[in-house]
């Protein structure tokens, strides 16, 4: 079955708006076992949604259309597809009534553009929203369905999981489950030199399974995706022999983020955790507590952006700043220390680094940070140079510091040495107490 | 000048990786007056790359290319090419050599994968690439130039700066400057509304100007695009009416974020910033930080994640967390002026939830979040209740909460009062002392 999705919209057009709904649906089919084989965004051109419409139902047997089924003027989709389709738009009484329904529910008078989102194609399928005003509906167009959803993400993502994963399974039963993705999360290392350590691996890979990268920075990911059945037993030690190459560049497994992956080691272990954050702002707090249940283990984090924060709230001594400076071993082993004395936690982790793009001295030039982890087993700290210029923006500064922390944490919970080697990550200095 | 973009790569159709790159190269373009008319992705597949390439050279004028560039075997847009021009590769010695002298300056050995990213399409031209080892290049496919660019996101943009734009004004100089968008950034009012309340100024819109919304939670922008020369004077008087409907949800203009808008403030105004935050765990403070000169004005951030630490960095009472709970006005009081205290700064402001998806109970339900801004001038404090359900994630929670705490910020610095009407939010308490 060749599946398409027409994304719509000026806005997803014109860059205005990064296009998670695209990528959540071809994410959400994959899991399933379904690709999809191309993807197009049109803008809120009547002309070129129906050329888009009708090109696509020629070359796929299911386009999932997104995004136009709003209450307002730019919102096109159905009478796109009414005239792709050579019909008139109707008024959906059915869908009316849902709508007065739903506005009553929420004590709110229906206002009279939303009217127009219960006008569809005559020959429409109507597919429920249970969670908003934007009618979903299918109508077939040559041999091919399209199945229109709504672009508030929350509205489509149930509509797919409910209404439009059974229609697909229905559709092509036989389909599903022939592709799947095993997920490597590395760190520090570059995607040419992991490329190269896969492709020399002396067992070749098993027919089936191709590979791909993808950076998303600070992190790339090694993708193995099962086109076809593949040998279990092959597969296996084939898996074996790539997380051997990447070395302590493997960061995690099936798993989407450092925060995700520390989050659990933390709840499983039942570790309490004190963040001290200076260059990262916030950042690694940020990414624990976006997780839910992580008031588990993550009692606070002190933000101690200014000098004469790191000594209110850390603790750090006056003249450690003055003699080695608010960048330097010394200050983030009294930053971690003072966090985890302060806030009276099992562990303490502390980030201090110069992000840039303004703020670098020869002898400590942008994108140098340096991370303590402590704990009743010890404490290690290291200064890495991620470097500077093009390459090493401010936010990515910020976004590896975050990562090579949390990596730390991931190490030291698992009873590995906390100072890792990572391949593409220069270590200036590191301490062990 | 009819412009297209095609996007490559398995990870972006797949939705393994979401596709910022186009929109990065959508805006980049519009500021410049060009429009993209169509975005097509397609994967990792010879035919597939072939087909596009084929198709889009047959609509457009020039089809911007973007990524398949890399060393390793996914990447064949350089392949796909060729076939679609009926061409053989060639190597091309003077990007080897470029290549050479880069591994050199680096210290490093040029791997035999890196060989591939200097064969190229016999008649192509070779596009300069400053920062990377993928090569850009530029061919005719009939009408059309198809024009090649990176994937690696500094890459691509040093290229479409330095590179694409000049040869796209040099192509098409009269294009330039038609279409321009002016953005105003709103809170706390429903898109549908929003439609409502601009369709209803008596003043009609401009001849040339549409409007476009765009939810990008907790914000939704409205966008007026000039597509063709529009009557100033008309138009300021237009803009001024559209403001005026928007009223305290209108936030921003032409500024991309609460983050942005407050920092410039703060920047401007010479006062500093101590920030306590429970719910949104560092999320607040990460916003400044990412942009560079945030430590002009903020000491710091108190993550009091658990009781015990806001208690003892904020100084909480004990009492006060006992008699009204940790989401209450007098805790979000005492931890605005605790933090203040702590940090020395002269504006403190403190945000203390329930985010959800537990914790919630009868009489404070996931989605309360209490706010409290303090300054000489003054303290005000709110509780909001931001609702629970499909539609009302931890995530978005937490993002409506640092970016109201962000407004009552904004609207102190401003002289306004901090406790602003957003139609769609609901308060349920509020004080000003």
């Amino acid at each position: 079955m060749k599946i398409e999705m027409i994304c719509t919209g000026e806005e997803v057009l014109s860059g205005q708006i990064v296009d998670t709904n695209a990528a959540w649906v071809a994410n959400t089919l994959m899991e399933s076992g379904y690709e999809l084989s191309r993807k197009t965004t049109v803008g809120d051109r009547l002309d070129d949604l129906v050329g888009a419409f009708t090109e696509s139902a020629a070359r796929a047997d299911l386009v999932i259309v997104n995004g136009g089924l709003g209450p307002t003027s730019d919102d096109m989709s159905a009478e796109a597809a009414a005239q792709a389709l050579g019909e008139p738009l109707v008024m959906f009484d059915q869908w009316r009534t849902v709508m007065e329904q739903m506005f009553a529910a929420r004590g709110r008078t229906m206002t009279s553009s939303n009217l127009k989102q219960a006008m569809l194609p005559a020959s429409a399928v109507v597919v429920d929203n249970p969670v908003g005003t934007a009618c979903g509906f299918r109508v077939k167009l040559g041999g091919a369905w399209l199945f229109f959803t709504p672009g508030v993400p929350h509205e489509l993502f149930r509509m797919v999981k409910e209404q439009l994963l059974p229609f697909l399974i229905d559709q092509d039963p036989l389909n599903g489950g022939t592709v799947k993705v095993h997920k490597l999360l590395t760190l520090g290392q570059a995607e040419s030199a992991m490329a190269n350590e896969i492709d020399d691996i002396p067992m070749s890979c098993p027919e089936g399974v191709t590979i791909g990268y993808r950076a998303s920075m600070p992190h790339i990911e090694v993708k193995l995706f099962h086109r076809a059945r593949v040998d279990e037993a092959q597969w296996q030690a084939y898996l074996a022999e790539v997380k051997s190459a990447l070395g302590d560049s493997l960061v995690g497994e099936n798993q989407k983020s450092m925060g995700e992956i520390v989050h659990s080691l933390l709840v499983e272990r039942g570790e309490t955790l004190a963040l001290a954050e200076s260059c990262t702002g916030g950042m690694v707090a940020d990414q624990l507590v976006t997780l839910a249940g992580s008031s588990a283990y993550l009692l606070g984090s002190l933000v101690t952006y200014s000098n004469s924060a790191k000594q209110s709230q850390c603790g750090v001594k006056a003249e450690t700043l003055e003699q080695f400076g608010a960048v330097s071993l010394e200050t983030v082993a009294e930053m971690a220390q003072g966090a985890r004395r302060a806030l009276g936690s099992d562990v303490g982790v502390s980030i201090s680094g110069i992000a840039g793009p303004d703020g670098g001295t020869e002898e400590k030039p942008v994108g140098t940070v340096c991370f303590c982890v402590c704990s009743d087993r010890g404490h290690w700290s290291q200064t890495l140079a991620f470097g500077s210029g093009a390459n090493r923006s401010r936010t990515l500064v910020r976004k590896l510091s975050a990562a090579v922390a949390l990596d730390m944490l991931r190490r030291l919970l698992l009873g590995l040495d906390p100072i890792a080697d990572y391949p593409f990550l220069k270590r200036v200095d590191a301490r062990r107490l």
